[in-house]
């Protein structure tokens, strides 16, 4: 192991280890993620914000603490990464846009507090599709991330949090927080073999956090593992009350051969065809280690995807903000979201009214349905990665779009909880993530199952090697 | 007093007093109801369901009750009216539409279920505007109850809550159900000399109640005094847990000469004069008696009101469940709602949002202007009760129901609670109601207030003297 893979390579568990017992030190841990960010921070295009003085600053505090024998908890002096949607004191947020957001926008929330009050490190803000609209991950102002699985084209890094899975293959971070309101957690998860949790409608507050919907936002975290995930979880989430790596043993509790799934075909119906493959594959693969799969029929889900194909609930509420808080940035609107525009503003009251109401049955009747099996195993995202030429303003773009979110749409609007894990790669050599969907509410459910199967399959760094472009 | 008097003129406390030793039964003041309803229930068109036998077999299980010495709170053997929007085991519900509503519109919510729970006595369900969406109290499919302050003219009974404070002046009930989504159990009692409570917003539940604006719609009680209605309050209400007798003695405890009241000339400013006149009168009867004012400008009623105009959040709403769950009744709606329901629907989703925020800070704002004053007076419909005549289909209909409504309405948009108390007749000898506005969630402040008032000022009855198509 080089030094620069430490970051990228070493679980949270075992670095925090070591930085306990001093064999490293939360300033070496910063100085490694500069490295790998003069590395590869400019060729991938992560960051909207990355400030080296301020992440050294921040790892001195951390390294008195542990000098002076205080515990902050597990991420203590652990660097992480935050979409630039969050408000981070200290920091600007962007929201993808061309201008600075007006202040208020700048003030942490409790889900970025809940990790500086526990001295992980921030080492800045990372790039997202303006306002959060969309799941490619471009950005016509700020440049695109560079998906890292691909040296020779420019694939889509998943968005709308774009920059979020690349900060950890780039070794600049351990985690990643991102938002989700369509997929923007599990889609850039997904397709940059990282690990994306996607909380409860609710669950997390969405305080400090750029609106989009505010029907459907959730705050979530991407990481390099499974377990990694499940801690940051804990550290974070308002209802675990236990230490996160009692959290996490408790969680280990759970083996595949215990866990009872739901395979749904529609979620294949509209694949690419290898990654329909590689996730049946995987499917099979954990079926062998005693896991127990039925076919289950899920209506609901499709409905609901219609309802998001009309624009949802995200397209009125996010026009509402924009016209009367963001009215002066309209002009500068990413084409991709300016084309839309005009057509999403024109949704009716009554009609937005009566697709909550739709949704909320819809939300109601799915609770039912799960409640056969313990999760559900789709394909997060169905297809590979388009290269950026084949994704332009129009309709390639459009069709990308809705083909990335096509299965993790319908879980926000049904108020489902869930997470991606990376089960392969397709015949392009991209990754192709696992959802394990959750019904409301079980957040944890859905992380213990996402260890077990990593348990079983491997992380994805054992699993799927490191991208051509991140090979630290 | 003769034998028809009971029931309009004596206190609830009173009555419930001879229950209880036996100088009435709850037999005999249901046979007094279906008296008070022979002599005037047709001519007045208080009801759309009147059922004298089942009134009579609810008032035989509360004398069985007093018989076994079983307490079940003060309004057990008390007939009570419940306006036609409310589910009532074993009584259709019309909501003011030409056919019956489907079954889940007739199961009971907590409203009505705490009073039948204490063994109140259903009379039957009074008349409302069609699925509750009118201030005048018209309804052209089961025709309008008729205000019985003008034997000449037919003037409006106030609505949408139109059979409620007539059931009461005609000695059919001693407590009227109705629900008030922008005035509708204010402008009723205000226009029929009755108390009404507005409650704050969510306080009780809407469950068992026909939906027009969820965002906006609330139970209340109209009562032939404020002393009832604190009675009544107290049965119902979940957060007050002393005997409502108890209560009201608490309440008593506030004395005019206590209260700061705060006077904003917005709701003067469209007011007819003798109305205007009659509260302010009133307002300087008073303040003889200790009350201290204070001139108040309260801009963001005047902001929600132009929000008001524009549709506010029950037109929007009102369509959804139009188009959603009630289609097949568009075709029969009233003309004074199907004239402007196409404007209605075309009311923007992103609009409609927008609203919601903007309403959300004036209602904010507003919470730290009354903080300056106890409550604020008002007149409660700041018109002369139109003759229907003068109201017909169109213009003057449309112009009828906002003056109407005009000093109501912004309540429920800034989330207030409040009363109308009896104050005075103006010159056309029609009652006039004194608003009493507190803020959201001090709805005992506004009862208090209106018990002070009302033991300054006298009863309705005894300040305004009895309507003359009901002096009995």
């Amino acid at each position: 192991m080089t030094a620069t893979s430490e970051l990228s390579a070493r679980s949270i568990e075992d670095l925090q280890a070591d930085l306990r017992n001093g064999k490293v030190t939360a300033v070496g841990l910063a100085e490694r993620a500069i490295e790998n960010y003069a590395a590869h921070g400019e060729t991938l295009n992560i960051y909207k914000t990355w400030d080296p003085e301020s992440l050294r600053a921040q790892a001195e505090v951390a390294d008195a603490a542990f000098a002076a024998d205080m515990d902050f908890g597990p991420m203590q002096g652990l660097p992480i990464s935050i979409k630039d949607l969050y408000g981070v004191s200290g920091y600007p947020t962007f929201a993808g846009t061309p201008s600075q957001m007006p202040p208020k926008y700048e003030r942490e929330g409790p889900v970025v507090r809940s990790l500086r009050q526990g001295l992980a490190t921030v080492t800045g803000k990372t790039h997202t599709v303006e306002f959060a609209f969309g799941g490619v991950g471009s950005n016509p102002h700020w440049g695109t991330p560079r998906n890292p699985w691909d040296a020779d084209r420019h694939r889509a890094p998943g968005g709308s949090s774009s920059g979020a899975g690349v900060s950890l293959w780039a070794g600049t971070a351990v985690a990643a927080l991102g938002s989700d309101t369509a997929g923007s957690v599990r889609v850039p998860a997904s397709v940059t073999g990282t690990v994306g949790i996607k909380t409860s409608s609710h669950r997390w507050s969405t305080d400090g956090i750029v609106p989009l919907s505010p029907s459907l936002d959730t705050a979530g975290v991407l990481t390099r593992s499974a377990a990694d995930a499940a801690i940051v979880f804990a550290v974070i989430d308002p209802l675990v009350d236990e230490h996160p790596l009692a959290f996490l043993d408790r969680l280990r509790d759970l083996e595949t051969a215990d866990i009872h799934v739901g395979v749904c075909d529609w979620f294949f119906d509209d694949a690419d065809p290898s990654v329909a493959q590689a996730v049946r594959d995987t499917i099979a693969e954990l079926e062998k280690a005693g896991m127990t799969a039925v076919n289950l029929d899920l209506p609901t889900v499709a409905a609901s995807h219609e309802i998001f194909k009309r624009g949802g609930l995200a397209a009125p509420e996010f026009t509402a903000f924009i016209n009367s808080e963001m009215a002066d940035r309209k002009a500068t609107l990413d084409p991709n979201v300016a084309a839309r525009f005009e057509r999403m503003e024109a949704i009716l009251a009554s009609d937005y009214l009566i697709r909550k109401q739709e949704l909320e049955v819809l939300a109601a009747e799915t609770t039912d349905l799960l409640a056969a099996v313990d999760v559900v195993l789709t394909p997060t995202v169905a297809i590979t990665p388009p290269d950026l030429e084949d994704a332009k303003p129009g309709d390639p773009y459009l069709k990308a779009n809705m083909a990335m979110l096509r299965n993790t749409a319908p879980m926000n609007l049904l108020r489902l909880c869930g997470v991606s894990l990376p089960a392969a790669l397709d015949d392009a050599g991209m990754p192709v993530g696992l959802q394990i969907i959750a019904p409301y509410g079980e957040d944890e459910r859905a992380i213990a199952v996402a260890c077990a199967f990593e348990r079983t399959l491997g992380t994805a760094r054992e699993r799927l090697g490191t991208p051509p472009l991140c090979s630290n």
